[in-house]
């Protein structure tokens, strides 16, 4: 029994090894290449921990939940692949839904339960977890557009507004946090970076 | 003082973008490239969440400081660099003390104290969480490599039983685990992946 579950959890962890060749838009701080969705999970489950204090109410939030999440929330991108945050795509949803049924369903039935759960509560923001989550998923990407010379904005000729649109979610969560994305996003627009 | 601390966090945060760019001797499980220690680093973090189960004394673990310790392992590989599995360094220990306390001062004090802690843990291998951590760290690559046609082992001519004294270090922590790794141990000396 244990064996059976072991097998099924690992072909699971090896499955989800695909991550690391699902390429999001945006670069790598040092501007060599475009970053992948794994080590964007690493990323911004590392700055959660580090970060949680600036959340409005830090007590109310379970960290090892939070983490969990960022370490989760992208997965379903093995079939459904990464969204630019900019791009409408009225099938996303259920092209979404169903791989995290396929991919979730890899491992034992209550185990896979709970990371899709865990996938919608991210998807909702409803919870504190799910709210800070999603800032964090919010304020690093801009932080490195920012560092990058604006990278996707100017690609895709991104104006201000949308990226402001986007980035209030962490208002959501933190108001220092959104004081500081804040103070980028006025940054960006002194450089230029944004679609007139 | 908010705003200061936020700063060095996100110093830290942003200098760590380049664990992204430390290629680690193991591929990724397709066989197309190396594979790089932040990717690495949430690969097993999520597999730490997943088999926890499995460990000798679930119980006595703190699974938000393995995910912790899990997360920020191989941060001082930024300026270290990644150290082969079986290769001898004298000036290795040096050389990544340096690192952390470059890297982890950063943070703001206590903060980089508490990285610092987790990963001088990790190192030692006392805890219930370092033994575990550890485990997942010599688990995982295991199987890359089995599934990749023993790539490393192939390549630098390691003998079964240097691998399977590095692996060992999973059954201080896991039975159930170290059982596993030497079914995968056994399936690759049968494909003649290990020098004789």
């Amino acid at each position: 029994m244990t064996t059976n579950r072991l097998e099924q959890q690992m072909a699971f962890v090896l499955e989800v090894d695909r991550l690391k060749n699902v390429e999001r838009q945006t670069l790598i701080v040092d501007g060599s290449r475009r970053e992948n969705s794994a080590e964007h999970s690493w990323h911004i489950a590392l700055m959660a921990l580090l970060l949680a204090e600036h959340a409005d109410h830090p007590d109310q939030m379970d960290l090892l939940k939070v983490v969990k999440m960022l370490l989760v929330h992208d997965i379903i991108e093995i079939d459904a692949g990464d969204v630019f945050a900019y791009h409408e795509d009225a099938e996303r949803e259920e092209r979404e839904e169903k791989a995290a049924r396929r991919l979730f369903g890899l491992l034992p039935r209550e185990q896979g339960e709970e990371l899709y759960q865990l996938w919608r509560e991210f998807e909702e923001r409803k919870t504190p977890e799910a709210r800070y989550a999603a800032s964090m998923d919010r304020l690093l990407p801009l932080a490195q557009n920012y560092l990058t010379g604006g990278y996707t904005w100017v690609k895709y000729k991104i104006p201000e507004e949308k990226v402001r649109k986007r980035t209030q979610v962490i208002s959501d969560s933190s108001q220092a946090l959104w004081k500081y994305a804040e103070s980028i996003i006025d940054e960006a627009r002194k450089k230029g970076y944004f679609e007139k």
